[in-house]
């Protein structure tokens, strides 16, 4: 027996409420007890995956997705699969012959799409977290109309085992969730795994406290009121601490028109065109969908690499522009479209909807969707988009832009989840280091910098065991030296910053004369990398131990 | 007045002999005195860039191709521009209006190309190093028919700006030299700059001692004894230590057909398809290149998706077959051809030719060709093929394998070159740090693995500032522990290794107590990364300092 729902046909299928009851009830693991939707494009045992074309599939996937699997291994419950625009063509949630889906709130008004089940019964609280999948906005735009948040990975780090695809080339599995906690830790649980992109040595894992952030210095096609509010945005990283500034966008816009005008579509009939080729009278086929996925099929691959020659160009413009900043912030759509004004002009506004969008994978980029207030009764959202793996820095960002939406519904019993201990990156396997700082790398103290640069994360307050000594060395900037005394010694406080490998050796190498790193015990008795000194420098330094810190010291 | 030339085939232009010596004569840096020829599908200023079609470029270059800008400003002199397989498109040196090019050492057979006249000029002793260009092993075969080293580089390490592209997307540019040293300095040269790929943080700069290298298990198509002849290279890698298997091949052969056999060809057409199908009459066309590109203009983008998704398939399962080794050992051809042999059957000829080089820039591959014997009149060449960025890894092995050929010419007046004090992606700007080792970590002694597997390269030996102690440390394995105490100290033995930033924090992060690294002094007054150790540890152990190193302690 399926519940019933606000919006049914933002389902495809759905499982039985007594079933997905007991498996809820049964389930351990990061993510027990929340339910996840699945976008119909996405296995799932026991479900046809039809890509929102009834005919495409008809008999059940027997294996789950990869992404699904690892969703499924960390606790979470299968509910259902969910609606979209057909073989995840569209922004825009109406090209599936189960039904145009209606946004959560207002039903005169789209889902957004390609994930447009997805997005509704995660915003209707039919379930706690939902797969998308996003090639040219798929896994944002919903997000962002129905007042979710939206992880778009950087490609290639969630697998697309099992996943129909849409632009094989820039196709990301997506997360969203009604909070991004709860989002960051799904994603972390569904991201890695076999034959999936291994993350660089020098991975970042935050923003800087003073970030500096790129917006796009023209916001073409803004509906009224939406350019005020992605202006209130901005102004909140600013008062956030961030720099904010314009940067031209003409290349970004430029290669987001190549995605559907130019010969780069031709993947999507690469995916899918065999099929469409043959089943062009099949009802289930949407015309519009079925027209760009046939034309796709008449482009030469010499126009195609043409293309592809553009594309690099264009993306090396945009990296060169991107100089210098921590990432890009953009509305996520300019505007929320009504079913009507889809019907009167389905391509024409579904490339609208995709302005902020397309360029993103295209350009090999992560982003994470967050609300960011309301523009009368549409929510409004903005895209924080960063560089390759640079994940954890896009959702820093997107944690200090976010306004979480009004909900529609109550939240579910399992959720939202609490912050995580560390960025999802790292959940989903990425090796990070801790590093105990006592001195003059704390925050708010002069040499900070040398670790937020290197994108290190600040992780909490944290004290040594009663093992150590802390001297006043003489040293410019002033630095302590702690150094390992055994029995007699005292408990000294400092702070744990999580940082990659690379960064750790860069910082090491640059770390001058007296100071040296190695193992430091905490007082839970684990043993972290740590400040010390040489021995000789520490002895002609004053003690300063019975201060129990640094911090101390300098307000004596 | 230019000189004559042994094979005057090889060169299509070339500067005045008397402005040659005297920009020779002027230059300076790392590369002084080295003459360059340059393929003539990169520009060089003052020369049309042909790319072996009379018709493609009428006017002179008016600036260098940033390659070539990049040797020039490290002192190398352009002696002139060579010829080649026509739009880079052949391997075997004979489809050019120009002439066919013969081979160095025996006029009745191919140079190999398409690099033809470059390496022919070189074997010649008319250039010290010179620029080829490899797609499908355009860098390598011409550089193993010839005797030569030939460093394909990791793809997009140096900047393709002023190269006539051949398949945009996998055209690496090569450096020739007859010894290994001259062409690693000259590719340090030329890597690096402006829009070039960024190294990894993890960068390795050596392979292990104990290698562990793949060969592959089938050697389909080997002429006479050239199977023999690989059987003695790879013997030659396990009497140096190194672990030598057979690995399943298919995987790798059948990618290589996908790149002229199937629609990955379309990539030619894209590059030059337009001039190509505008001159089909034109008598300076190579009626097999012309038509190769020609058809390449029919495929369509569809079947090209469809091939690359084949091809990342390929690649997935080709690089599982080498987990778990450092690199691939193949032979660089399984022949070498006759002129008659290749006019008799232009393209099958071809094809064999590139069995063993044709997968490799699709995979993401890089690789260094060198000289491994002869075969009767034949020069034999291995290959040693590495991950993307390892190329420092595939140096370090061809190395090893590498038994220069006799030499056609006395070396040039400027080569050879020494070896460099660090491996060419370091010295085309590649970041790397200094560690200095005094213990367990020594070459020989029991943890050197904890580097060796993280890519360090052995650095030689080195000694402290006579400022230090060493002590005797109650760990296990037993270590010293290194202190600094100035005046009264001591110089203490070590050993420098050389590795990335990635490499060294993570080093750092497994580094259990009571080591520590920071800044230690050497004799030379340089400070380096080095190791130290608790003070509490120290003052626990047996003064070793009068030892003046671990190696002679243990020893005692």
């Amino acid at each position: 027996m399926s519940a019933t729902s606000l919006r049914p046909e933002a389902w495809i299928a759905r499982r039985d409420e007594a079933s997905v009851a007991a498996d809820v009830a049964a389930s351990s693991g990061p993510l027990a007890g929340l339910r996840l939707a699945v976008k119909n494009n996405v296995d799932v045992a026991g479900f046809p995956t039809t890509a929102g074309c009834p005919s495409y599939a008809t008999a059940p996937a027997t294996i789950d997705a990869q992404a699904v699997a690892r969703l499924r291994a960390s606790g979470a419950t299968v509910v259902g699969v969910t609606n979209l625009d057909q073989f995840a063509t569209g922004l825009v949630g109406q090209r599936s012959p189960y039904g145009g889906v209606r946004d959560a709130r207002r039903e005169s008004h789209v889902s957004g799409g390609s994930s447009s089940g997805s997005a509704v019964v995660v915003a209707l609280g039919e379930a706690d977290i939902a797969i998308g999948t996003d090639t040219a906005g798929s896994g944002r735009v919903p997000a962002a109309f129905q007042g979710l948040v939206g992880i778009k990975p950087t490609l290639g780090v969630v697998s697309t085992v099992g996943v129909v695809p849409a632009c094989r080339s820039w196709d990301a599995v997506t997360i969203m969730a009604r909070d991004l906690d709860t989002a960051a830790v799904a994603m972390g649980a569904m991201a890695g795994g076999p034959g999936t992109r291994a993350w660089p040595a020098d991975l970042p894992l935050a923003a800087p406290a003073a970030a500096r952030v790129a917006v796009p210095a023209e916001l073409p096609g803004m509906a009224p009121g939406w350019a005020g509010a992605f202006e209130a945005a901005a102004e909140r990283l600013r008062a956030d601490g961030c720099v904010v500034e314009p940067i031209p966008f003409e290349a970004f816009l430029t290669a987001a028109t190549l995605l559907y005008d130019g010969a780069l579509v031709a993947e999507r009939h690469g995916a899918v065109g065999e099929f469409v080729d043959a089943h062009r009278d099949d009802p289930g086929l949407d015309p519009t969908v079925g027209g760009i996925v046939a034309r796709a099929g008449t482009l030469s691959a010499s126009a195609m690499v043409r293309d592809l020659a553009r594309l690099e160009e264009l993306r090396l413009a945009s990296m060169e522009l991107l100089d210098g900043y921590d990432a890009l912030l953009v509305p996520t759509a300019p505007g929320h479209p009504s079913v009507a004004e889809v019907a009167a002009d389905p391509v024409g506004v579904n490339s609208w909807v995709g302005t902020f969008t397309n360029f993103c994978n295209l350009f090999d980029l992560c982003a994470v969707a967050v609300p960011s207030g309301v523009v009368g009764d549409a929510q409004f959202g903005v895209t924080v988009v960063a560089r390759t793996f640079h994940d954890a820095v896009a959702l820093d960002l997107a944690r200090r832009v976010h306004v979480p939406a009004d909900p529609v519904a109550a939240p579910g019993a399992a959720g939202p989840l609490p912050a995580p201990e560390s960025p999802w990156p790292v959940l989903a396997g990425a090796r990070s280091e801790r590093l105990l700082v006592v001195g003059a790398h704390l925050r708010g103290q002069p040499l900070v910098a040398e670790l937020e640069s290197r994108g290190a994360r600040w992780a909490g307050p944290a004290s040594t065991a009663p093992a150590y000594a802390l001297a006043a060395l003489d040293t410019t900037p002033p630095k302590p030296g702690l150094t390992r005394v055994g029995a007699g010694g005292a408990a000294v406080a400092g702070e744990l910053w999580e940082l990659s490998a690379g960064a750790l050796g860069s910082f090491l190498a640059d770390l001058p004369a007296p100071m040296n790193l190695g193992r430091v015990e905490l007082a839970d008795g684990t043993w972290v990398v740590g400040f010390g000194c040489h021995a000789e420098a520490a002895g002609a330094g004053q003690d300063i131990t019975a201060y129990g810190g640094w911090l101390a010291w300098l307000g004596r």
